[in-house]
């Protein structure tokens, strides 16, 4: 039996030993939080979206994180020669699929950029992953899925047939390269309060990445684990979504061995 | 006499319960800080500028809420879309001039909004709104304005005119349809040490519209009324501009019945 | 021998005196932090990009502040313009060049930055600071600036040879216009875990230009001992880098002529 709490504890005590930069296009909204989310987390923040600079800054990054939530086409361009400059060095790239389902612009952008680019982890909520899961015809219909069973079960197809870890977050988070299920049970109701923490989570998971890539389902849950664990301490410290935030980030700053030992809730299915 | 703070309360408990969403074209500065705004009264945030989606976008909106804080022409091209599309569906319009008055730009282009769709409300501080309400000739000049009764009464007759709710927001804030006047005492001097409280006040209007469209003179007055109350109890509880902030969303998300008809202080003249 | 706490707390009291406006070109992720940092000493933000209004507003400014952390080239293009056109009216440039070095389009653009306009102060870390300084061959190579005492010296020569105070900020914040050198150590390591913090000291660097421009070099210097002044008291108070951002705030905020009297710590060097 795996012993996830060690992992994730070892995992993060990686990232703060090596500092990995964390190369960010990402959405107006979420800049400065996910930017201290980072810092907090050990790595190192770069928002720089320019497409004059981005395959150059990509090349110092440890990982890649393409968000979509404030897109538009010169962005998405950016965000395409970013991802193929990170496919070249074996840089891993995580995708957030902000919106997918929405608009057209942002369905079609975020299947345009996992076409374009090798995407290695896709971490969405469960609306805007079916919405890339279930295009073109690629599973069975939406109707199947309404049942949580058949749900996981057409995500993992499609993590399969596409090499790519997938994350629905949640209740209980699902991550899953095709080949294995894990499940994430930290996390607290309050994040649905606050805006960006869809997108902290998916810089989480972009830290770990960036300072592990051997086992990028395992590295994905771990560090959706970690923030959930935060965000659970940071909850008990505060009085509201307001007060959340800074806890949060003093909970993710400040996260140790023994809090990963006692409060890392995680499982591996099938 | 009319049941002001309950008003507030049935109103505000009417966001929660409907959850619609407020589409945001508005500025660099405020984006999280309004984000977060519009979850702790209840209400669904979407920040979506880009020109390629914000007609199908606003199609799922209660309210659609423009802000030219840090405005350029294809920002003004994506809202005035955006307006003619809300327009076309029956969803109201909110306008924070955000600096009119200050530069040609910012001044034309909130002339060229408020040509180009009909705005449910105008809301700013007395120099941008009289900007715009004295603007072509249409009022007596500013000198008569000097006076505050006559700023209301020039306020009142531009809105009587161009079918649109004006609030003027100050140490009293001022709501007019032309009809009625309504005066919101609530609030706090420590809002003007914060940035982005004025727009934040705009995404409160916003987000009370997009509930309820019936009467939106005094939707916008209870609400300007709520975020007024949520400051005073927030400065109450911070010991600076800096801890304010968060303890003004957290006012704002536990803002109930009771506090309203302990605290909403509005009345109508005339 | 200069009191500089008193003539801290002068400054200070004078920027809350004269409430001047600080125009900021700057980067998406510290738009509201700097904004509330502005607003926390007593000045008034600015933010204001668009190339459409920039040469006007500028003209209402008491300093522009021009940061190229989420630069691009239409941006770039802007700070020129408006830089110019401060140039015209006298009104003082202070250049932030956030990660000159990392990026061809980042050391371009503070270079061409510089070369367009008379900029007065220069403010970054050693890595970006070195870059700019040590271009085109006007300084000694990097290996003798490896020693810090060298360092100091080829900074302060290309102070002199350019007319501009240059800004070192580090665990000792060095300041010198060429013929003098200013040491600040007011300041906290925490602030290397929280976004922004290096642009915020550049804010505080304009607010304090924008209400004397007699001794440039002192007026930053100044600034950076008052920001690091707040930054020590705001660590004290708070539990982790996100506690340590609304501390922050209310720290600037607070600040007064007893504290500068007993924290500000600068001296002069030959």
């Amino acid at each position: 039996m795996t012993d996830w709490p060690r992992r994730a504890a070892a995992h993060l005590a990686a990232v703060r030993r090596l500092r990995p930069m964390v190369h960010h296009l990402t959405n107006d909204v979420v800049t400065n939080l996910t930017a201290n989310v980072t810092l907090c987390l050990g790595a190192a923040p770069v928002m720089a979206p320019s497409v004059e600079e981005v395959e150059e800054m990509v090349g110092f990054a440890g990982c890649l994180l393409l968000n979509i939530g404030t897109l538009d086409p010169p962005l998405v361009e950016s965000m395409i020669r970013a991802g193929r400059r990170a496919n070249d060095r074996d840089i891993p790239v995580v995708l957030d699929p902000v919106g997918a389902g929405a608009t057209r612009l942002r369905t079609e952008s975020a299947l345009r950029i996992l076409d374009a680019c090798r995407v290695s982890v896709l971490r969405g909520n469960a609306g805007e992953v079916l919405t890339l899961v279930g295009s073109g015809g690629k599973v069975r219909g939406v109707d199947s899925m309404e049942d949580m069973a058949g749900r996981d079960e057409a995500v993992a197809a499609w993590a399969a047939r596409n090499s790519t870890v997938v994350a629905v977050t949640g209740p209980v988070d699902l991550v899953t390269d095709g080949r294995r299920r894990l499940y994430v049970h930290n996390g607290h109701p309050i994040l649905g309060a606050v805006t960006g923490t869809g997108c902290s989570a998916t810089t989480a998971v972009a830290s770990f990445l960036a300072a592990s890539r051997e086992d990028p389902a395992a590295s994905t849950a771990l560090a959706l684990a970690v923030f959930g664990l935060a965000a659970e301490q940071a909850a008990a410290r505060s009085a509201g979504p307001g007060t959340f935030v800074p806890h949060l980030l003093d909970a993710l700053y400040a996260l140790d061995e023994a809090a990963c030992m006692a409060g890392i809730r995680m499982e591996q299915a099938a």
